[in-house]
């Protein structure tokens, strides 16, 4: 087949590949990294290059306009090489690799009454050996299996060969004083069994410790912990970006993404890096050996379980949507590719569906829905949004396609909520002038999460907004004009913004919101309805995600994402997921737990139900259709409407 | 470090190495494969080279003589390089690659009454899956264990990350139509619990083949047959030598070679790559597909299977003579290393001490000693002879170093039983010249075993030996003469011979074969004496080993190797070890038989024994001192010395 020269400047650097390649691939192969947030489905357009000339065909011009067409603009992602070519690559927005929560969280205590050492699985065994003898020509490894059974009463013990390879020395260089780390319990195993992980020569100190791990994988945030396992305190935490992002910004992209040539394996290779990068992090902190670490239990949800693994991951994105496994087996850590002891067990927690993962079951367990006597309503906000409601008689759950708005994405200024990003906002309700918050405290860049929610409730507040969230272009200030896609407010003139450009909110991007938010809030409502138990009989709102952190819960009600309560009721957790897996390592108990709440939770399918439709419609308001449901906003809203212009302070 | 030129002629490669590498080690890097029979111990000499010129350091010259010294010569496994140096690398002996026994043997039969589709633990079941809908979002994995439980009675399933990847495709390809091969009973596991080996899409004709392996790794001879496991039968045989050989004849120089720098892993690839390409030619024999064999059984002696897995063996060799494992665990083919599929189960049958391995517990259970009502005796010969003596009430082992003299090793002028070896001999007891037959019908180059112990039965009966050994020099014949060893008997004459030199039997060798035979003999007495039982009222004599195939019992009793029993009372039986291993293979009750029989041996440790020493004094005479226990040599000994000369036909 002929191949071509393909030429990246403005570096200048060149590539020979065959006729039909894309360019994104081209690219790759001339190292350069173009992000495909919408996973290469030519959606997004942050892939887009200029050719400069040659022969280049445009399988799609989606995004762009004739006049960048003209220019000579293509998506790098549906662009195909067919003979010589020069193209530019426009400096992309790059992807700051921020610390979301890498510090030490001072609030991480080992439960009270738990003990470690011997709640968890991990078992380490001094055992002084008779040595053998012409009289006792016992083989070395049932020497070891007679040792476990008579002091540690393990009766039936694994071995892999490569511990075989390296026993009969690890004996013999302390002379037969030796320790065993053994997996006592495998929750599939009948009691007594175990598998040795590691067999070294003497015996350490009582308090030497031994290692593992808590992994949350999110699908924007990875978060490790670093436990001794013997105490159960928390040496270390860090968390990172998930490298994934780069190749899609929502599960369905990186789905995508993964499905495609080699993408499959590369997506594997990403999330790798990106855990063991932070476990390097952490050893490094808390001065352990990685080599050390014997256990990881890992929380996240079912597409970046599959992911991790390389399992394919269709079939969660195509109707039925189902995973192809929600209950993995305990693996090596050899097989992950986990970066610890090659034997270390690798307890990837059970999910419930294609959208309820074990972040979710872990979330459960640390925020302790399962064993309330009263109900309690737990949601895990993040690209999508998980619910369940239920006490420790009964669980209920369901997933709402929520999608990536509120963590800034298919919002035309949204970003992540890194360093410029807009976090909080007040809207002055007689000049609509807005003030805010930026992160970083530097020049604003765009708006994040928060700062859209913020920014939603006050534009609904001051009227700029009406309940259908059509804007009210009668209003006398500049902020409000007509742009390119209809009706846009102007949060940040040009002249103060960090990029030179005006920050605005658009009538697309409020629509956008609302269906985000509707769809969280349909999903409270069908689930409350399927159960007969009306939303606001929930003793508490439990609220987990790192998203939950930062969010104002007022002005989320305002805008009627979550449920209409008194402030006390809601508790944010943080991030629930690493907190159960954390419980899990430490505690055996706390992993059967999560078994039963993976079994016992009833899954609600709700794009199979009508009366989701009819919900989602009804939520798709400000705050939502029925005003009742919000009595609080509808005084705010009405005490708003009577207050005299001289008694709005600006902020 | 500084780095020297080596150039190894008369081909002239060159390698550039530092200060202190062996010899043998910077051949290898120049492609030059020097044999090491006795595993680089500087003890056979048979990598012996000669220094043209530069800086070579000898550790030791033993084997050299002055002259050769003098001459340059050098072993090179004991040869350090120190400098500049210029090589000659003299024609070597090459090992003859002969199939052994590499035709289908025609007695192999499926046993009566066996029904290896249900007896052995491999099945292969059709699902008839119903496919996931909004009303049944079950995964996969659980889909396929629900039908499994239903259809199959398989109540837990294990699989394994990379069936995970396939699985999904293959359950759509034929439309929930697919099936499953499973590792259903694994002797370690609780019944009802298997293992997932492969899932496949739709359903296979039920005549389709299933393949499994029987493998017996012999120190000499490695032999594969490939089974149908569904009906039982071998559908090829191959074998092939071990390509361990050129590291060393027997398992203590293999130990040893094992034990040095990168040796364990070079003997592992040595005997992979022997397997795998017998595994290659059964398959293109049965047009079968390696990538479809599911299941290998595997039997040798207990040093085969440590070098097999890299597992370090020293300990076998040192006192108390311990091994690393007798009882393996079930292995993946891809974790051993076998090309068949990486999923199949590799079966490695259990040892009982460091010289009574695999090869004779699978041995046992096919000669059937351990269901027999009588008494009988099992005796495998080969580098070590290992003997079971027993019934069904009672087994008792032992091995005697027999050493490699009956293989053809350590004797002047033996050799293997390959091409050119002398394998029977008659000697006229009036001229004492003898006649022979040559492997090939070719002009004779040396003696291998069964031709040995021909001759030292007819040395002996014509009076040319006597009891102990000596050669009668007062003889009036010219092939009695004193050479550089003492005395030696000429069987053939350089002028006759195929390398133009004499072929002799010296005093050296016969003190050799005696002490060979003679430990073999011990093991037989001592154990009969530990149980208080007779050897004569063993009622059969089984011999194993592909060199029971080929001796003549009428000369091994003459020299006192086997015990004086009527001819009738012997059977041989081939390779007893791969006959055991098909048959585990094919039934899961033969395997636990094995495992039956691995624990009720009792193993006699000789080294340990007094009484072992003064058996073994006794039988270093031909045929014993007590001629007694030869009633049968005795009187034909009589007969010979009363025998007129006109009486003995040349033969």
């Amino acid at each position: 087949m002929a191949t071509h020269t393909v030429i990246f400047g403005p570096q200048g650097d060149q590539v020979d590949v065959p006729t039909g390649t894309l360019l994104v691939e081209a690219a790759r192969q001339a190292n350069i990294d173009l992000q495909q947030p919408c996973g290469g489905q030519g959606r997004c357009g942050r892939c887009v290059v200029k050719v400069e000339e040659g022969a280049i065909r445009q399988r799609s011009s989606l995004r762009l306009s004739q006049e960048d067409l003209d220019k000579g603009y293509a998506p790098a992602c549906q662009a195909v090489v067919e003979g010589e070519a020069h193209i530019t690559v426009p400096p992309q927005e790059k992807i700051e690799r921020r610390l979301t929560t890498d510090r030490v969280v001072g609030d991480v205590q080992v439960p009270a009454g738990y003990e470690p050492a011997t709640a968890q699985s991990i078992q380490r065994i001094p055992l002084s050996l008779q040595p053998p003898s012409m009289d006792d020509q016992t083989d070395d490894w049932s020497r070891v299996q007679r040792a476990l059974r008579q002091q540690a009463d393990i009766k039936e013990v694994e071995i892999s060969p490569s511990s075989l390879r390296s026993m009969g020395s690890a004996l013999r260089e302390k002379d037969w004083q030796a320790t065993t780390i053994v997996d006592t319990r495998n929750w599939r195993q009948p009691e007594g069994t175990a598998r040795l992980i590691d067999l070294i020569p003497g015996h350490p100190d009582d308090d030497a410790p031994m290692w593992g791990l808590a992994i949350d994988i999110g699908t924007t945030t990875v978060s490790v912990w670093l436990v001794n396992l013997l105490s159960g305190e928390v040496k270390a935490q860090v968390a990172e970006y998930n490298q994934q992002i780069g190749r899609g910004e929502d599960v369905i992209s990186r789905i995508i993404y993964a499905s495609k040539g080699e993408g499959g394996e590369e997506m594997r290779g990403l999330v790798l890096d990106t855990i063991n990068e932070l476990v390097k992090r952490a050893c490094l902190r808390a001065q352990a050996d990685a080599g050390e670490i014997v256990k990881a239990t890992i929380a996240g949800n079912s597409t970046m379980m599959h992911l991790l693994l390389n399992i394919p991951a269709a079939s969660i994105r195509l109707s039925p949507f189902v995973t192809a496994i929600n209950h993995l087996p305990i693996l090596l850590a050899k097989d992950v590719g986990l970066n610890i002891h090659p034997q270390a067990s690798v307890d990837c927690l059970p999910g419930v569906a294609s959208y309820v993962g074990a972040d979710i079951t872990a979330g459960v367990l640390s925020s302790g829905v399962d064993s309330s006597e009263e109900v309690k309503l737990f949601i895990d906000v993040g690209t999508n949004g998980e619910i369940v409601l239920g006490s420790r008689d009964w669980l209920v759950t369901c997933a709402c396609s929520a999608g990536p708005a509120f963590e800034g994405a298919g919002v035309q200024d949204g970003m992540r909520a890194t360093k410029g990003a807009i976090e909080e906002i007040w809207i002055n309700a007689d000049t609509y002038e807005p003030s805010y918050r930026v992160i970083g405290g530097v020049k604003a860049r765009g708006l994040c999460g928060s700062g859209l929610i913020a920014l939603l409730a006050e534009l609904f507040l001051t009227g700029v907004l009406d309940k259908g969230g059509s804007f009210d272009t009668s209003l006398e200030t500049p902020r409000i004009r007509k742009g390119e896609h209809g009706a846009e407010y102007v949060v940040v003139w040009a002249e103060e913004s960090g990029h030179g450009e005006d920050i605005v909110i658009t009538h697309v991007d409020v629509d956008n919101l609302l269906r985000a938010k509707a769809a969280i809030y349909a999903g409270f409502t069908v689930l409350a309805d399927k159960v007969a138990v009306p939303l606001q009989s929930a003793e508490q709102v439990l609220v987990g995600g790192s998203f939950g952190k930062y969010i104002n819960v007022e002005k989320a009600v305002e805008i009627g994402l979550l449920p209409d309560m008194p402030w006390e009721q809601f508790q944010f957790l943080g991030n629930t997921a690493i907190q159960g897996a954390y419980l899990a390592l430490i505690d055996f108990e706390a992993r059967q737990r999560i078994q039963e709440i993976a079994a016992r939770m009833t899954y609600i399918e709700l794009s199979a139900d009508n009366s989701f439709y009819e919900a989602f419609t009804s939520a798709s308001f400000l705050p939502h259709t029925d005003l009742k449901h919000f009595p609080s906003v509808a005084e705010k809203f009405e005490q708003m409407k009577n207050i005299q212009p001289a008694e709005v302070c600006a902020p």
